[in-house]
């Protein structure tokens, strides 16, 4: 059964005391509204409605998906925000009604909700908690039917023992709806329109309201300040972590883990402490990820060991390690960087927009860029690829095989072919034939009648 | 009105288990005394002593503030202790006890508690705690008057049911509390004198009793051991990290935040898991810091992206990044480094003692110390300054729009000219025109007969 | 007296989602079940029986000690599993059960366990808690004698109020154990043999069955899939922590320390956040070690530092670092590293198998394999020892007072004579003696008519 989506996301965030509009502030590297808008995505919606207001354009511009954008100007209370949509509502009997800054509502909570409903009854969304306060008590006649809502700081005693407490969301039919909002006044100390007196509304028109449970507190709970964010952001870690481990994925600290983004492991996969993940990242079989790895768009082959400090980036171009591969610690791989199997990338060495084959080595203070690098090269301690003359990009391609010394610098364009030499602290900016040594160093030679340098007094 | 104020620091911390005395351990950067001195500097004081006794030298040499110090030697109790103060009060009505131990107690606590005393009663900072065991308790009558102080272990179990505590801290009338002092006993199982006993005095003289009550456990807590220090310590690091989160810092992770000084942050600056700060520390709006790193003395400025794994210690000269400017990852600037606008310092640079203007760029290993970099510098991979002779330092001038090439070494004293480039691989001694290619390296050549070296068997 | 020591590590553990078996699965970087041997090693045991079943070959070769081992297949539950144990039992009085997949149970317990057997009564391990649910619950009569041990799925409510718990641990007076397991039955809906049934057969012989206590629920934790085993590390890395810092080291997050191995520390070490320390690890007094260092297999001496970033693999050959030596940030020890006293080693240098006397600096970007290195020496940023051929590994020698200037290349094996001097961007490939400069690098020279490249479009 096809729904309306109506999400809230025209608050301003006060509290959050940023320049950015609330819903537009992030959790676990995507903001609070698409968390919402890609949870339900798949339910089948008739229209889907962002309500904005505050910073309207930005998020209209951010919130990604089949959106339809009614703004809210000024914001006069959630009712007056829900008025704006009812132009934009499709034909559907029910319409679901959501937070923007609630970002970790579950799916299946939003489709018992929608269907407790069913285009005929109000339904509320509440969470029992040992101590709701702050929150709307639900208010029940003896026979359990919902008789109100009241908020906390108008609740007597007896009512702030009622443990069960609104949430904010709710799926009315959309005709009454419409007609409800309606009818709504604002004759209240804040002149705004609030969006639950259209409870007392179907209470008194003998609709039936009836309500779907939250399963945790951690779904429903909102953003009003960046100490809240902070606490939503690790309680999601937490629940990510906890996912990962029960597929199999060591974690050596579940509270030091950090996944924006998607995660795929295989089996027997290591994780140590501080690592953070961005993006899609795909580790294979038995990869061990060492202490305080920050990896993004990547994609590590079976038994490959990341070792400590390593910074892989693959932004946009992505970045690929290859079984068995061994990198870092102190390494950095760059968009581009394609490591085949068995690579070896050392300490200190970066690597950006090059293929490495099969074998090949880059082990101590290197960087590769724009290069193509064959297999079981062993590229040299401290040397370059100096791939940018200044104002253009070239490309070095390093045949298999070749040894290339220590602290050489190869100028691209440049071709070293296979099997061939360079000897350590060479400049080498003309193609080497395969197979042979090449040099471009100065003569050792002894600088007579030198004395050393003394301490200046200053 | 002016008051007395001395602070209890003569005690060695046995259970530290360390050679420095117990109050020159250090809290979030800063020792405990240190702490409770700097906290109580706005107070209005007549005199500030600090009663010294184990590593009393020390702990008198590293104390700041206008303080007279007084000996208690040996340390025969806090009764004791206090009496060695009396010959430096000055002549205030009220005179203000802390421990140098409880580094977190507020200002404001200590003025309620002061003027609860107002000079001529005798008051006592309390705690009111769900589990009070191993504090002292309140003992009051019915009418509320406090009677007394009993000892958790010689409470009965009635009284364990008092959940008000006394937290070591009192302010007392200078002139009964100099008598009270003088008639102290010490005829107890420890042999000691305590200034507790003198409640019992003001009792029995009808001096009234009263309290002033702590806001938190917190800031009543005393350091022992070291894992009380560190349990104190996150509990710093928890309030600073909230602090800054309710001034609109994002934080990551408020369980991985460490401040050791002063941050000071514009607005929508995020920090990511993992960061160490130190000394003083400013973050101009929308700065973004990276996971795990560690920022000293700097001064980073709005739009700046410091990536992970940055070290950044500007101690004493400090360090400065220009708006825009992006940094790291694994970068480290060292005092004295300031960065221009936009100027961008990569993987594997050290900067030291070095000027950037804007728009230069060091992207991947290499160094500069004591350089002064024109604007668009391009400093290239792995080239360095050589600025140490052996015995003094140099300065290298690198003028506007040059291009350096890769892995070059700058023997200093040396000036580029603008605009002139330098070929990868070369050692330059002497003064560059501007304008000029100039490179100092061998030919390229070939090693004819040369036979790759096999693997030896050992 | 003598004991048989059974432990059963037959399980494969589903629920860990590995092809390794569950107890293969580390703790604090060493298998649950050699925790469990380590711990009980010093017990007088006539015989150590590991059951293996699961990935048994792989079991027997890893677990170390002088182990007999008995394969249980298929497994039939923890009865049969100790039935395979009968024909390797020696002949001691007491037999001892422990389960090697709750790795943290103190020997004290165990030894109060075997005690409590005696030889001639059936002794459970239990264990008293808040909240027991999941555990058997042990039933007593008035009089408080064991009656048997309840499951949780089968307990009543009354029954469920116990707060006592049977742990899967026991020691049985080996006659009657061989009795009992001989008489098991598999009738029951899983059709396995129970070793809880004997508690049954016990009292109903009149064989007396009493109980100890584990002191706290962590040591008899068994893990079961991977969220338990994250949990584990965490509770046993906070023991480890307060241990440490009872015995006098400071850490600046107990919850942010991971120690896997055995770490010694002398008086006043300071640990930051961030640190991992594996192997054996020794720490002299007043030594600090910086944010994020990871340490492995190293002796660090007196007043060394150890900056932040820091990554020491020790690794079968050791790491050393002499007294008031200064390392890092960002610097890499590798096996064989030995620096003496005041050495320095900087920023992006790594070394291997090299020894640096006294007073010996590498502060940039450098590397140093298989070199010896003398007093003093200074050796420059971006220099590197060329000890790899391509087929074999060379050793350099640089003598006392030797000064290396920056970007140069040691091609050994090489001897460079005491107080002598390479020019900046030299490579060396022949002995240099003693106290001469020498250089091998190209004329500075003007390259005219050089016009820069301009940007091509794409």
């Amino acid at each position: 059964m096809a729904l309306n989506l109506v999400v809230m996301a025209a608050g301003k965030g006060t509290r959050m005391k940023s320049n950015l509009p609330k819903v537009l502030h992030k959790l676990a590297g995507k903001s609070l509204l698409q968390h919402v808008l890609d949870t339900m995505a798949p339910l089948p919606c008739a229209a889907r409605i962002v309500i904005t207001g505050h910073g309207a354009e930005l998020v209209e511009t951010r919130a990604q998906g089949e959106l339809a954008f009614v703004r809210q100007m000024p914001q006069l209370g959630t009712g007056h925000a829900v008025q704006q949509a009812v132009p934009a509502l499709a034909d559907a009997p029910t319409t679901l009604i959501l937070n923007g800054d609630t970002p970790l509502v579950r799916r299946e909570t939003a489709e018992a909700l929608a269907a407790a409903c069913g285009g005929t009854k109000l339904a509320l969304l509440t969470v029992v908690l040992d101590d709701p306060t702050g929150y709307g008590r639900i208010l029940r006649n003896a026979q359990g039917q919902v008789l109100g809502i009241k908020e906390h700081k108008d609740a007597s005693e007896t009512e702030r023992q009622i443990r069960e407490g609104y949430t904010g969301m709710m799926a009315a039919p959309t005709a009454h709806l419409k007609r409800w909002l309606a009818a709504l006044k604002n004759d209240n100390a804040q002149g705004e329109y609030y969006l639950t007196d259209i409870v007392a509304m179907a209470v008194a028109e003998g609709v039936e309201v009836v309500t779907a449970q939250a399963s945790s507190e951690t779904e429903v709970l909102g953003v009003n300040d960046r100490v809240q964010l902070a606490d939503l952001e690790r309680r999601f870690q937490r629940q990510q972590a906890d996912s990962l481990m029960r597929a199999g994925v060591q974690l050596m600290d579940p509270a030091r883990f950090d996944l924006r983004g998607h995660l795929e492991a295989g089996s027997d996969v290591e994780i140590d402490v501080g690592c953070v993940f961005e993006g899609r990242v795909s580790l294979g079989e038995g990869v061990r990820i060492g202490a305080h790895c920050v990896i993004k768009d990547a994609v590590i082959e079976a038994g490959a060991v990341i070792h400590p400090f390593t910074h892989i980036d693959g932004e946009a171009a992505g970045a690929t390690v290859g079984a068995g591969a061994l990198v870092g610690p102190f390494a950095r791989l760059r968009p581009g960087a394609r490591l085949g199997r068995e690579v070896h990338i050392g300490n200190f060495v970066e690597v950006k927009n090059s293929q490495l084959a099969d074998g090949a080595k880059a082990n101590h203070l290197a960087y590769l860029g724009d290069a193509t690098v064959g297999e079981r090269v062993n590229y040299g301690a401290g040397s370059i690829t100096a791939n940018y003359d200044g104002a253009n990009k070239h490309r070095t391609v390093i045949e298999a095989d070749v040894h290339i010394g220590s602290n050489c610098v190869l100028v691209a364009p440049l071709t070293i072919g296979a099997g061939a030499t360079i000897g350590g602290g060479s400049t080498i900016s003309k193609n080497v034939p395969a197979g042979q040594l090449w040099v471009a160093r100065g003569r050792q030679t002894h600088i007579p009648g030198w004395v050393r340098p003394v301490k200046t007094k200053k």
